[in-house]
């Protein structure tokens, strides 16, 4: 394989019928051996809701309990997976959907009840990963498609955090093969912003060296935090690029970089 | 392979968690390559309901509205496909959910509005069937578990019949290897019975020379008539033998066989 490229949508594109649409249409483009993972997105809060299952949300995530986990499992694994892969298919992409719990692909533990209990909610890294069934799927010519619910091998499905997964997912190919992997997290924003009112004030590159002084002076911040500092481990764990860009433009060469300056 | 063996199960084990746990002891134990296909019992029955969708069946068949649709990929592909797999992985049977989108293994037409309109309902027949690709998953160690939700090819769902699914994929997979395949479909009967009341009355064997006499004397009627027919018809194609038995005795050797006399 040439590279293989490790796709992340969520719910600004699987909510979003003409999005989703665009969305295949461009990822089918993508030359080369190519992973999707996707979150959720709003149904399974709307199918909650009809069903007066209270939605729980605690810094940012979803308390899963016995019943929304059923409802997760439906909606993420369940209607979203099988219509991306319907429209995979139909664009001439050879989609594979498939949950963590399918093959074994990827194993979680759930989460500890303390200091907080998020319920069914399960934690991954990139050991729990079974990346040599993956390469099989993608030699194949497969390109196979994940929701964020996995098992923890013990019969207990459990909801995870599709960006983790996305992140564990192309560490773990990286480690198990010569190829390039690239990782491309697909949302609203053109990347990563120095100021989010300002669409030109995109940062392009972010590296280890450059990175420590925008976060000093508060250009990133909050919620990208994370997300920059799990991007740099990923590229020291031997993920080539992590690029953070908007999910209508993956064909073009933009958004931010995240890379080595290696 | 030493052999095939393709099992259907449908609502008297799905609905059932304790049916289902036994279902998974006994099926991870049958050696040798298998596949499942699971029916979806009266879980999206009782998901229409609650959601105020109405079911409407016609000659026992369910009419798939757009939001019946939605539910029926929910519930079959997601809800009870991932949870079966779940409970095989623990039993330690590698199993692979899959719907028939996925690597396209599946492929279904539309069925006709005319003259009755079963809305987003497929046909199949063995051709349909991927089964190089399921062999490639047999021939891996992995147990692949159908949901019966498939695809046009064309980015539609579509809902089947799980017994036609079986079929299809058991004689496909006669007409594509060497090895023996066997189907098991799996109910609540002892199998085929002369009289349904009397326990004691079932046919251990049936063929194309001993069925007619049956049929004519009206021992055998109804809802069993297609069931025998398609189950010859698949034996007139390849498949060694089908065995209509009851869930819970997978292991032993019971139930009706119809196979050639050849």
């Amino acid at each position: 394989m040439e590279s293989i490229k490790v796709f992340k949508i969520g719910g600004n594109v699987v909510d979003n019928p003409e999005a989703l649409a665009a969305f295949v249409r461009d990822f089918t483009s993508v030359s080369g051996s190519k992973v999707l993972i996707h979150g959720g997105g709003k149904e399974a809060t709307r199918l909650c809701s009809r069903l007066e299952i209270p939605t729980v949300m605690l810094e940012g995530r979803r308390v899963t309990d016995a019943a929304t986990l059923d409802v997760v499992t439906m909606v993420y694994a369940g209607l979203i997976n099988k219509r991306i892969v319907a429209l995979l298919q139909d664009a001439g992409c050879n989609a594979i959907g498939l949950s963590g719990a399918d093959a074994d692909t990827i194993r979680a533990v759930k989460r500890p009840s303390e200091p907080v209990d998020y319920g069914f909610v399960g934690d991954i890294n990139s050991s729990s990963i079974r990346a040599p069934f993956i390469i099989r799927l993608l030699e194949a010519g497969l390109t196979p498609v994940f929701s964020a619910i996995t098992h923890d091998g013990e019969g207990l499905l459990l909801n995870c955090n599709a960006d983790s997964i996305a992140m564990s997912v192309a560490t773990a190919l990286a480690a198990d093969t010569d190829t390039d992997v690239e990782l491309y997290y697909c949302f609203e924003q053109k990347g990563v912003m120095r100021d989010i009112s300002d669409s030109e004030s995109l940062i392009p590159l972010l590296t280890a060296e450059n990175y420590p002084a925008l976060k000093e002076e508060g250009i990133i911040s909050g919620g990208m935090i994370p997300k920059i500092e799990n991007a740099l481990k990923a590229v020291s764990e031997g993920v080539r690029s992590v690029y953070i860009k908007n999910a209508a433009d993956i064909l073009l060469p933009s958004g931010t970089c995240i890379t080595s300056t290696k």
